[in-house]
């Protein structure tokens, strides 16, 4: 179940008489804030909206953590990313030792950019992958259309304020409403992921949007910011599914019929510091439910394990390796193998540099002769976009704010601003004392 | 999918021509060991075989760790469970470690099991599962009936080694064959657990039934073993995952409906050392897949989480812990929460003490006002034991020897003991170069 409340009330055409059941809304015991279902009737139309009774223009806002287009922006990507505790928490120095430690990576990591072509793709993929979405949800959800597809990244270009600021240039917000889809593109939730995307879409929707941050805003301003609302998580969506599954068997078809069923399947995703995993992260019992799912719908044909790469730095993080998977299975005699990544949708430097080039480049050193072997990533895959689009219009029809797991806090969190976060997001506002957990 | 062999093949009534079919068999891809599939038409049936044309007598061996069903029993209980490797590696000095241990945690462990009763209800509630899952597989799989049940613990009464001999009194084995599975009673698997439970089942198979082991064994005895087939793993049979979501549901109802939506769960599973966990252990993705699919069958209702518990002695355990959780949780205000032991089906020392005398106990200290509670373990559930009934049903009538995932061994496994005991158990033998990744 989801946290609810009635988009269609929330639209910038009221009337007098619907702002009165505005204010009495409530939906499956969840009571809807009254500054979220205010009454926004004077509120001016945004201005791409059209006016044959759409309730849209709808933002599609496709959130990740995003790569350098090009070598020159590595420095840029690397010190946000090191400063960035909800991704790589270094403790009370971490203002000093963030900036040091990209300081010293950005040369080797410059090469690696270098190796796949100059630059991450990841920029060119989320760019198609909205853009088809809403171009099926055009067809499938008219009255929300037109869905306009954004990206934001978290740590490279477009960056979270710069395509917050295209939405208010845009027409949503600033007085006019209109709604937005923040749409994560890690379908496993994690607090150093799809919650730190949320943090900083929090923070610069405070600076923008908010008149207790930003006292610029007109009253009309104020009242008439962007209704935001979530797709937090969907490790186990059918159509995501069947994505993975499909590449898993182009790649399976590659081997010989004789020693396909006996090829071993490592689903690979980015480890988490074991002190984010003991605080209550979610993110490893979500990926472990998409590895789960994608084998039973492959009938369990092949035996497998759940992987984890990527490590950095000498603290510890949660194993099996992936790179000492591939190792120890080839050295046992165990060549047959194809990895998977199963917690990121698009091509980036962990699939084609760091499987492709040294996780494989060592297993054939090893002799493994080419039979370790990489599914592709789903990028333009049209099942993953399809089920992209199945999975967005569900959101939009349904009215969800977001998922109800995403009201409650890990076990051992102290963040305030994840606290704050989430009051936003799940419409809670100031409600300090409301029944959600917080 | 999983290993497969014909048992109807491999029984005691052969035929001269069914012989010849026998050693030619193979199925989907995985060729039958020639000692597996060899012709046993001059083996007697077991004196307990029914003469109507039944494959039966069928025995159905539940593998548990056990616990103490007496104040007397912990002292060997703790014994035999800090000399298993399997389940706490203590490292080299284990041997000396395992003893010291458990001599000094045995007075405090003796008082907690004093506490809950005087002993472990673990082997009422296993031999009456057993016994009940057996009537009902008489009427539904009567090819194979009757089914007789045992019950085989890692640690307590009655041992592995008990239950053996008894198997062999019982007429099975020794020169009569007869077909017997060992069924897990541990839904997600662990090389801790069930991984240790067949290392011990092998073990004494070997010691009391193989000829290189046992030279006093005839020629017709040697050829004439049990044959043994496994169900491993079973995280997300829909009649577990339904009767998890049973006893949940019932105790969601004895919370204010006003406030029953938010009430979170914590789906609690013993630990594991980090060592078992990054040598590749699938136990962790298994029961997140166990709190995934329950999750999905309640509808997502109550946030949740997973969380890990009954973590001893000093090395890094998986968090979070259940016990830290709840009072944190309790001291934020969330002090509605139930608690679902979601790796073991019947109480035991972990339930009955470790949460509902220890973790609740603290909770109510802290302000919880008995707002932290536990759902029932499934003990006589009928909805649980029918599952269990399903789901031997389907092994016994679709001649699996185990899972296909069972055939792989951890990615940083070393040890002998495990290679072996799955060349016995997926019925590779001695065939090193087998198709099955060991």
């Amino acid at each position: 179940m989801s946290v609810q409340r009635p988009f269609q009330q929330l639209a910038s055409r009221a009337t007098a008489q619907s702002c009165v059941q505005r204010s009495q809304h409530s939906f499956q015991g969840l009571r809807i804030p009254q500054q979220q279902s205010r009454c926004l009737a004077s509120v001016a139309p945004p201005v791409t909206q059209n006016a044959t009774g759409s309730k849209g223009p709808t933002a599609m806002v496709f959130m990740n953590m995003g790569g350098p287009a090009t070598t020159d922006e590595v420095g840029g990507f690397l010190s946000r990313l090191f400063a960035d505790a909800d991704l790589i928490p270094l403790g009370p120095l971490q203002n000093y030792l963030g900036p040091l430690i990209s300081r010293r990576r950005t040369p080797k990591i410059k090469k690696q950019y270098a190796g796949i072509g100059g630059g991450s793709p990841i920029r060119k993929w989320s760019e198609y992958q909205a853009a088809e979405m809403c171009k099926i949800l055009d067809k499938t959800n008219p009255e929300t259309a037109p869905h306009k597809p954004y990206v934001a990244f978290r740590y490279a270009n477009p960056l979270t304020e710069e395509t917050y600021n295209k939405l208010l240039e845009d027409g949503f917000g600033k007085g006019r409403g209109g709604r937005a889809v923040a749409f994560t593109q890690y379908p496993q939730y994690s607090c150093s992921t799809t919650g730190s995307s949320l943090n900083e879409l929090w923070k610069w929707r405070q600076r923008l949007e908010s008149p207790t941050r930003n006292p610029d805003l007109s009253a009309a301003e104020a009242e008439g910011s962007i209704q935001w609302s979530v797709i937090d998580r969907w490790p186990t969506h059918p159509g995501l599914v069947e994505a993975f599954a499909e590449n898993i068997t182009k790649t399976l078809e590659t081997y010989p019929e004789d020693v396909r069923d006996n090829v071993v399947l490592l689903f690979s995703a980015h480890s988490l510091p074991m002190s984010v995993v003991n605080r209550g992260d979610p993110y490893p019992s979500e990926v472990a439910a998409t590895v789960w799912a994608v084998q039973q719908r492959l009938g369990f044909r092949n035996p497998y394990r759940l992987v984890w790469q990527s490590q950095v730095g000498p603290s510890a993080w949660l194993g099996a390796q992936t790179s000492d998977t591939v190792t120890n299975f080839v050295k046992k005699g165990q060549k047959d193998l194809v990895l998977i990544p199963i917690a990121f949708t698009s091509d980036h430097i962990e699939t084609l540099f760091e499987i492709d080039q040294e996780v494989i480049h060592e297993a054939d050193q090893l002799g493994a002769e080419g039979r370790v072997r990489r599914a592709e990533s789903l990028n333009g895959s049209p099942t993953f976009i399809k089920a992209l689009a199945d999975l967005a219009g569900a959101h939009l029809h349904g009215g969800e704010v977001c998922s109800r797991q995403m009201g409650l806090r890990c076990p051992g969190c102290t963040s305030e601003r994840c606290l704050e976060q989430k009051r936003f997001f799940t419409g809670l506002g100031q409600q300090k004392n409301k029944a959600l957990t917080l």
